[in-house]
Order: C-alpha cells, then structure tokens, then sequence
C-alpha cells in the first residue's frame, strides 16, 4: 500500500481524501492542516495533525499530496514538504512555472526525494496534449478552450465590486471559433473570438444595478476584452442553481501532412468535468503513484508531467497494460 | 542530426519520408526495400537500398523506422533490424502484442538498442489515453469508436467476393451512442450500437449486384453483426470520390468522483484524419526521436507508448517545454 498525506484541507484536499479510498493500492495515513486540528472534521475520518507535525512522521507517508494554493501556499509549502517526502502539487501559475520547478528540484535533489508538480488538468493533462500534438504535427496551430465552468478568480473580482453580495462567473467556448477549428480552417482568434462570460449575480438591496453591470463588463483584465452577459438573480436562485464547480475545455492541435500539406488531421481533447477540484484531485492522485514508484527506483528531483512516462501513473503492471490497453 | 532510415516504401514508408522532412532535427538517410532498389523512385531522392544492406549500415543509422505489414512483415523484420539499429514499428495485431514485445525485447537487450512497437493512434495515442483515462478515474468505463474512415480490412474482404472489381468501406460511429457516453449515462453497447459499416462497390459488367449485396451484409466477423449499407457506383465515381484514406476516432473514459459518487466526468480523446497512413507515420517519427534520444542515454529494449516520457518525442528541450506548453 502506498501511504498518502494530504497538506491542506479546502476543496482539494477534500477531493484527494476522496480519490485516494478510491485507489486498492493506496491508503490515507494524516491530514496536515494550518488550522487547530481539533476544529476539522474530515469526511474520511482521517486523522489531523498541525503542518508542523509532518516532518515527525517522515517515516509513515509514501507521497504528501500539497492541496494549498497557487499564489501563497505553494511556493513555501511544496519545498519545505520535498525536504521529507515526496511530493505532488497542482501548482498553476503558469508563469512562475520554471522558478516553482527550479525550487523544487533543488530540495528534491538534496534530500533525495521526488516532486511532481503542476499536476492536474491545466496546466497538467491539457499541457500533456498541447506538447504531443506539436510534436507529432510539427506543421500546425494549437488552440485551448476553457469551459464551460466556473472561473474562481473571476467570480471573486465580481464579488470584489460594491453592490455585490454573491456571484458566480461561468466562461463559455465560443461556438463558432470551435466549429471553425474542428473543420482545420486554422483561425485567427481574438480573445473576444475564443470566449464569452457570463455572470450570475446577487445584489444587495437596494444597489444600483446599471452601476455594477457597467464596472463588471468594463472590468480590465477581467472582462473588458470579452462579450460579457450579466444576469442579476436572487441568493436562493444562485445557491440553488450555481452551487456546483463544473469546468472543462479543450486542446486542439490541427495540422496538415503530405509533401503538399494535402492532408489536414484534427486532434481534440475534451474535459467535462462536474467538478474541478475533485478531478484535480484525481490526477493529483494518479501521479502520486509515479512519484511513489520513481521514488522507488531511486529518481530524485523535480519533474513534471512530461518527464514521467504515463504508466507509472496506471496500478496495473507493464505486462497487463500491453496485454489489456495498447 | 538525427539520422532516420525507413524500411518498406508503401503509404506508410511515405508518410515516413514526408514527416521526416518536416523535422528541423532530423535527416532521412536511406530507404532500404525488398524489391529491387532501381525499381523504387522516390519522391525526396532518398537512396535506396536493398534490405540485405542494412545491416552494412550500422553506423550511419540513428534509428530504423520499420514500415512493413503487421501480419507478416513486422514479426521478423523488426527483431532483425534490433540487432543492428534502434528501431521503431506500428505492429498493431492486438493480440499478438506481447509475443511480438518479448521477441523485440530479447534482441533489443542482447544488441543494447531501442525498440519502440506499436506505435500509431490505435495501437498507439489511443491506448495511451485508454490507459490515462483508468488511471485518473479509476470508477468509470472506457469506450473506443472508429470513423468516420476507411478500413482496409473490409473493403479487400468486399473485393473477394465474385463479381467485385473494387470496394471501399467506411466504419462510421453511430451518433447515438457518442451522445450517450458523452452525457455520461454509460450505456453497455452492443456491437451493432457501436457502428455502422458502409460500402461503396464497383461491381463487374453483368454481375448479380442482389447477390452482391447479400453476401457482404451477411459476412461473418466483417459485416453480420452490424448495420451495413451497400452503394454501387461507377468506378470513375470511387476514383473521384473515395480515393483518399481518412479515418480516426475517439477514445471516452466517463467517470465518477466524490464519496457519493456525484460527480461525473468525461474525458474525449478524438482523431479526424484526412490520411491514416501519413497520421501514423507522423506519429512513428516523433517517437525515433525518443528511441535515440533514449538510446543515448543508455537504455536498451523494448519500450511501448506507456514506457516513452512524453518529453522525449518533442524537439525541445525540457525548461522550453516547461515554460512554454505546460
């Protein structure tokens, strides 16, 4: 069995406590928390410990699975955790991608430990499908759409404006650009092209809604660059109907061969996904089993989901897998 | 310079040829056939050899792209070149697979070379995004669908038939189905739900086209257990319109997370090919350049699409990949 600990209990924790009593070969032994352990009630019943406990316990965890966030947590936390254990991030800034890595790989190879990091769908599996399809159609165009679903960050800066009790903003592929690029036209899209937003909104009493929907649509960053549609409905509406995290998306990469380029090839990979946290989670997972098997092995260092060859991330063994899946 | 030799010149040992020109780190250094050599042009001017002379060329190979047939030509010719080069197939008979890995793996070890086998998109990315698709969601159902494309295997067993002077027949997945499995409902599907088989047919003058007809629909293994349509047409009109040799797919994993299972996800892998053949060999090519990369790290054997980081078959290099794709 190979021994988890999860590092941070919000939604993905919560999802990795999930998809790890989902997996025969593996088995949840601590949740590390920032909080008073005494005040979280896992779902698993798991037991809780202070983050400061979990270097004590270096001897009873396999791989520690960090489930805090990108922009705080991350970048102290998955170092200081790969100093004891292997580890697994879904770090998603995607910018500050090469100086996490660099990070990591330093206290991996001190300490002789694996890191996987920026696992899950995007950057994860979507990175995963834009790098095969370069490399197998070097002639070609990649495109990414996300959702439908709820994007967080932009939820939150609705949230941010005066007015705004609750919202929740859902960002929609536009239909045409991806009609367009499942037939091999190669657009070139706008980020107005690509996207629309749409925005469900709970105002306070007595708020001037023309006033809220100005500041949203105009939003720099956020919504100024594309068709938005803002809909005002009630706290009951918005917790009845806009509760869940479903997300998603696709990669494209369309491209052509022949010595003519005659020939046009279209790869899409879809995602949709009712939940967004709890399907991190689930490759989160997945990769930890390729962080405990190279661990194993004896790799040490930081990699990423382009350096770990996909099956070490299937419980079945190579034989199997030749057998039954290629 | 990585120094890429092809063996067989059929639509495959030309796709080879033609992607091979489209990589920047590549050259194609000779086409080694079992016909004469002086028989065989080219369309790059390649030289060409005969297939005795390969093993002379040992030293000016990097790896040997073998582009034969899976029945008969696979089996022996990839163990054969092993032992001189690293060596990349296509060998798609599923079953015989693991047989076909151990005698690849035997001589690849004894030699210290690569082989990759069965590489392609079904063997191939389809088996990979079989395998991811388990691995990540470990409760679901995996579902695979060919089409709209050209099977080869049917249209000669319509040629057979007496009175048949040319066929071409289309697999096609039933629409029915893919929106079931994509709304996640996980239908259990039986053969004919799957796909539908339809057939263009040039018949000879005066044949009994009732006849025909008769014998394809009722064909065992090939047409009995499916819905199948009978065209007959000119042979001008299949030259005008079914000369070409589209074909793709999708490959689903539809599954669910959370503790109560609530949540469902799918995950769609889909290929729309224009040329299976010049797809194929675009995807033989990127993983030679894993074989010599592979190889010049020191590893020997056999390797399947499961064993191949992903990283080794892009022309990057790995902080590229990571600051730019992931």
């Amino acid at each position: 069995m190979i021994r988890i600990a999860i590092a941070g209990y919000g939604n993905l924790g919560k999802g990795v406590e999930c998809a790890v009593s989902k997996c025969n070969d593996m088995e949840l032994v601590a949740l590390f928390t920032r909080r008073n352990p005494e005040d979280v009630k896992t779902v698993s019943g798991v037991l809780v410990y202070s983050m400061e406990k979990a270097a004590e316990m270096k001897d009873d965890i396999d791989v520690m699975i960090l489930c805090g966030g990108s922009a705080k947590d991350l970048p102290e936390q998955t170092p200081a955790m790969a100093k004891y254990f292997n580890v697994v991030d879904s770090f998603d800034t995607h910018a500050k991608i090469p100086e996490h890595f660099a990070n990591v790989d330093a206290v991996c190879k001190e300490n002789g430990t694996v890191g996987i990091i920026s696992i899950g769908w995007d950057p994860g599996l979507f990175s995963l499908n834009r790098m095969l399809g370069q490399a197998i159609l070097p002639c070609g165009n990649d495109y990414t759409f996300w959702g439908k679903g709820v994007s967080q960050g932009h939820s939150d800066a609705i949230r941010r404006i005066a007015g705004v009790k609750d919202a929740r903003q859902y960002t929609i592929p536009v239909e045409e650009a991806l009609t367009s690029v499942r037939n091999g036209e190669n657009p070139e899209l706008t980020t107005r092209q690509k996207h629309t937003r749409e925005c469900f909104v709970v105002a306070e009493d007595g708020a001037d809604l023309n006033a809220i929907e100005e500041q949203i649509v105009t939003m720099p960053n956020y919504f100024a660059d594309y068709d938005t549609t803002v809909h005002f409905i009630s706290e009951e509406e918005l917790n009845r109907d806009h509760k869940g995290i479903p997300h998603g998306g696709m990669v494209f990469r369309t491209g052509s061969t022949g010595f003519d380029n005659g020939n046009k090839h279209v790869i899409e990979y879809k995602l949709t996904l009712d939940s967004n946290p709890e399907f991190t989670s689930s490759v989160l997972v997945a990769y930890a089993r390729a962080a405990y098997r190279l661990s194993n092995e004896g790799a040490k260092g930081c990699k990423t989901i382009f350096d770990v060859a996909p099956a070490y991330i299937h419980p079945a063994s190579a034989e199997e897998l030749r057998k039954n899946l290629l």
